[in-house]
């Protein structure tokens, strides 16, 4: 039996108590998950210097090895949002619908975990925790594959994990990483629907694809944000600029920041170069159309394939439109259905934009950096849901959970 | 271009439009279907004498014969069916959650369409109907692809409603129906990520298994019911016989009817002939386990296999176990998740058979024949679904839907 398989099946095995186990002992348990990171710190630290040496001899880049990293103060991050965790409510057990069928039988919708989660990421080793104190606490075991340069830290993560839960009412077993590095191990996660009830991918676009292209489990795509901004006419000229720098400059290597802004026709010819005066300022590289570069030289040419990149870089595509409704059909062919905004004092306009596009999350005079389970007040997030069957834009606790109808009779058939 | 591309594409280009059509305007679209099809009911019932003569010549069963046929009064079933839907509440726009965030910007959380959803299924033309009603009251379009059986009646009925839709507020392009009968087809829809937002088998175990397998499109699975009866040790007589002769009856070709019956072994001591006799004087053949067979000789051998057999047939499997948790463990492993039953009078093994059986709906001292979206109050149903992302169990209206986050600022930029 292969690790997948073996791991899979344990993990599931526990799934049934799991299910039923108190909100109380689920809170212990991830407290206790803290309490064990806190106490080793320094193995945490010791092991994940295994991985930074490693990714510096493979000349990894130096953004992957920020990522990478885990210090002190990154590890009490982690046990923090494990302990804010335990502070939400608990979704498992609420009934969602209850009444009684005409023949009398009183049906109860309830909700319930998935059962065995599977997710798959990069190198970020906190997702390690984040995902094993959002499952827990959902009811849910998991079966966690991270990166391979990530992999000294997970397993180092997950053995504190696993150790933690022992003196609890959640058993260890419920922890499941898959450690050894072959990309095949990956593939026949995907195909394990006899144990898994959902994968989650988070990481880039070409994970996220071959998860969804390879996969026969049920999954939830997270994650790549192609964003717009449309500069409407009658735009307010310093709003325009401030939430096209935030959304542009404040984070740029995250999925709700804003990779191509779209502007009307007249705002350009008026208002252009201000905006263009302050995204250069801010070291960011503009890459337009032939009007926009007609409007401004410092513009350089973009390709047709830059208005679909995801470039997570100080770097906007740009162009101009001739109205609302070519902004939509632009954003409908290059957009990713993330996160979209308009600015504009025109009513009208906004609700259109709000209506037809198609994405998780719509704004009308505000930045798409608010795309975030933290700001929407769901005081977690697995990920950012960009598909539309389940869940759809930030997902927190009850997103990771399914329903089941309970029924209670006294011995009706149906007629 | 394919059929398939070319159908999807035309489909989807109306969605944005088709999402923003108002209630009233939806149903004056499915009652002018209702209004065509009542015109053309003989021109029906001879398009589909067509595909009668064919599959007889085929030598079709005649229980697939059967579900083919569309006579005047199954034609006014459907037409009384798209009457009901215009009747329902439209979920479209129903807002589900509305705050103010942090920062001022007014959040509102939005049901809207999928887009567009493409229906697979078999013989039963009368789903061409249904489906095309459910997904247009949604604000969806649908792309239909229908056994290649029934093809002259789909053609038929598609034509119908699109020459109806050509008067009204939706677009006759909303609805498509591939023609082709290659099987590639299918597989060519199934990959369709770029127009389709979803994917619904509506069929047996084999479609709906295959289109698991190969979908790259989210998908709902739906149908399979391999259920269970468990008669618990404190089980009535009467209303285990009642529920059994129910589920296993009343209707056994449904995926709500029982396919196996598991007994308590005290129970089964003192009333297994009773409940025996039950079942055979209903022409229920009996297919048990070795203890089965001592207690009753009249018990044929069962298979391994019978045990995961949806026998949809006068045919049922029977197993003696040792308890409650033997019977959950049984159902763990055959059952396929869409409904399982208990009939007992303790409570606590109720419960824990209520809490701990994975399935859509669990019943206590009621028939499994109750999972049925209109049995549900749920007005509608597109199917059952056995899967636990985004849908379980009997789906109406809203399970149709999507929803996306629309976030109203003056400006606001993130901290």
């Amino acid at each position: 039996m292969s690790e997948v398989v073996e791991k899979a099946k344990i993990a599931k095995q526990v799934c049934r108590k799991l299910s039923t186990t108190s909100s109380e002992a689920k809170n212990q348990a991830i407290l206790a998950i803290a309490q064990g990171l806190l106490q080793n710190i320094d193995v945490i630290v010791a092991e994940n210097q295994k991985d930074i040496d490693a990714a510096i001899a493979n000349q990894t880049s130096q953004s992957i090895i920020d990522r990478l990293i885990l210090t002190e103060a990154r590890i009490k991050d982690m046990v923090e949002g494990l302990e804010q965790i335990t502070q939400l409510e608990d979704p498992i057990g609420e009934v969602l619908l209850e009444k009684a069928l005409d023949s009398n039988v009183l049906m109860q919708k309830v909700r319930v975990p998935f059962g065995l989660i599977g997710i798959i990421y990069e190198a970020r080793p906190n997702v390690t925790i984040d995902a094993i104190g959002l499952c827990l606490k959902t009811g849910n075991a998991v079966l966690l594959r991270g990166g391979s340069n990530a992999i000294h830290s997970n397993t180092c993560l997950v053995s504190i994990v696993k150790k933690a839960l022992q003196g609890t009412e959640v058993s260890p077993d419920a922890v499941q990483l898959i450690e050894g590095l072959d990309r095949k191990l990956v593939e026949e996660m995907l195909t394990l629907n006899q144990y898994l009830d959902l994968v989650i991918p988070r990481g880039g676009a070409g994970l996220i694809q071959m998860v969804v292209q390879k996969s026969t489990v049920p999954v939830i795509e997270t994650g790549v944000g192609n964003c717009h901004l449309f500069i409407d006419k009658e735009a307010q000229v310093s709003m325009s600029i401030d939430i096209a720098i935030n959304g542009k400059t404040q984070r740029p290597a995250v999925c709700n920041s804003i990779e191509t802004i779209l502007v009307e026709q007249q705002w350009a010819r008026n208002h252009l170069t201000t905006l263009n005066d302050a995204l250069i300022e801010q070291s960011v590289k503009i890459l337009g159309c032939a009007k926009t570069q007609t409007l401004d030289s410092r513009v350089e040419s973009a390709t047709e394939e830059d208005y679909y990149t995801e470039f997570l870089d100080y770097i906007v595509a740009m162009k101009i439109v001739e109205s609302v409704d070519q902004a939509i059909e632009h954003i409908e062919i290059y957009g990713s259905r993330h996160s979209e905004a308009i600015i504009t004092e025109n009513r009208e306009n906004a609700n259109k934009f709000l209506n037809e596009v198609d994405a998780a999350a719509v704004y009308h005079n505000a930045s798409t950096r608010f795309t975030d389970g933290f700001q929407y007040g769901f005081g977690a997030e697995i990920g950012i849901s960009t598909q539309k069957l389940h869940a759809r834009g930030p997902m927190g606790l009850p997103e990771l959970t399914s329903y089941k109808y309970r029924l209670y009779g006294q011995g009706q058939i149906r007629q």
